[in-house]
């Protein structure tokens, strides 16, 4: 081990790991230090270029606080996390596709029921939202929690505008009724992009890239013997429906709003403006009975 | 790019780099998608594992401020700073090989003439440091910076102790004498630890492993017309010379310590306690031309 050159370190400190009490963490570990050894190995930074690498992950960790989180950013404007998102939950019958989380889930989610229009104070296009939730064997599943969110008009989530909303927005969790169904009103979203003020926003500068992220509602659906649910509907008019800038856009979570003029909604609402309606009938998969 | 799964994953993030401004970024950023997506599809994290990494660099970020490098902490627990130092200085002639910075070094050095004792307020057994510097075609090279550090009997830097101390010690700037000779006193420096109450400590418990450096002397030497050379000098005695945990170690970097009963000392100094010598002939390589 005194001879340590480019190649012969990378078998060195793996065999560090040797005695690690846990063998995942020695799996997981190794993986590591091939892969990054072999990125370093590959494009061969000078000093200069490694302690920018140093100063960027400092800064990166450095931003984060309880209502930001730069390093899920990194992950998802790098792909990383609809890679783990894919890996975890791949296609699978009919059962509705997962995709990215995003930084804008809050633990705290107004309780509603359905019916209730929950747009707070956002600007936007009154939009009515329904549909259904069944098992991945087609029965329907009553009872089941639905947490929704989503951005206004301007393009920001409530948690951004707290002060000038008063209060939360576009925001709610619900339970599905006896037969499944989910029935709601919000305001259409629009496209937004991701906190570009930080570490990330000098990468996609530097990468050529925008921060946008195509229009979507957010939704996680828990019921009991079934794997959560994390998924969002996107908007198929956006204009970066094909860039999203955290690739969480799948073609089978793309679905249209249908344009209403005034006058009677689904649920008997008098509308005196015109409004959307937007419908998804979700799936949930059955909790692995071997991981469970 | 609708239909991204785990594999298609890859090619759709990198195809964002078409239009990065400049071709290194787009490089490095191409092979970093490429080496860390093969990581994830390698190990395949549960969605709990990618969560404790982004938790784990989060906390490496934030326990940074100015006198502790924790992502450097990391690169050279993971052998990243010694392939660095490898790709950047190859073995060359008999040009002095060079090794790591590592955290304690510091911008403001004090001044000093050769035949001081800089152990300051340090314990340990007094040593006596002397050679010689020359160029990589033998010429002496005179008036040269050379930067001193080292760490005390217990295995502490005096940054880490300088209220106990009361001021620097085991540190010192000298410059070289007309013919490339350079000698002082100081103690001789033992073993320590890297610091284990952040998450590099956690992820060396993780992996089973001693947070030990074996002793060495630190020296940073600078000459115009040649490359700066950081490196250090290792103790062959040291119970950790064949387990540096910052991967450091290169045979031609160990020297063996003479002892000495209490006498006259090579620069004439009486000493009334036994004392060590240490002595090496350092080499600096030329710039390359093509790159000054």
């Amino acid at each position: 081990m005194r001879e340590l050159d480019e190649n012969s370190i990378t078998a060195a400190v793996i065999e560090r790991f040797s005695n690690a009490p846990n063998p995942r963490v020695k799996e997981v570990c190794t993986s590591l230090v091939k892969h990054l050894h072999d990125f370093v190995r590959d494009v061969r930074p000078t000093e200069e270029e490694w302690g920018y690498a140093i100063d960027f992950l400092t800064r990166t960790g450095k931003i984060c606080d309880d209502v930001r989180q730069e390093f899920v950013l990194l992950s998802d404007t790098l792909g990383v996390s609809t890679l783990v998102d894919s890996i975890n939950h791949p296609v699978h019958g009919d059962v509705t596709q997962s995709t990215v989380l995003g930084p804008f889930w809050t633990a705290k989610m107004p309780d509603c029921k359905m019916g209730d229009d929950i747009h707070g104070n956002m600007k936007g296009e009154p939009a009515y939202i329904y549909g259904t939730l069944r098992s991945e064997d087609g029965t329907p599943l009553a009872n089941a929690q639905m947490d929704v969110w989503h951005s206004d008009d301007d393009g920001f989530y409530d948690v951004q505008q707290m002060e000038k909303l008063g209060g939360p927005g576009g925001r709610g969790r619900f339970h599905t009724d006896k037969d499944g169904r989910f029935w709601f009103w919000s305001i259409k979203p629009t496209c937004y992009p991701v906190p570009t003020d930080g570490p990330v926003g000098e990468m996609l500068r530097g990468q050529g890239r925008h921060p946008m992220r195509p229009a979507h509602l957010h939704f996680i659906f828990s019921a009991p013997g079934h794997r959560r649910l994390v998924t969002h509907i996107f908007d198929p008019t956006d204009k970066y429906i094909d860039s999203d800038a955290v690739f969480g856009v799948k073609e089978s979570l793309i679905r249209e709003y249908k344009q209403h003029p005034p006058g009677t909604a689904p649920d008997g609402k008098a509308m005196k403006e015109p409004f959307v309606t937007i419908t998804y009938d979700f799936v949930m998969a059955k909790e692995d009975k071997k991981a469970a």
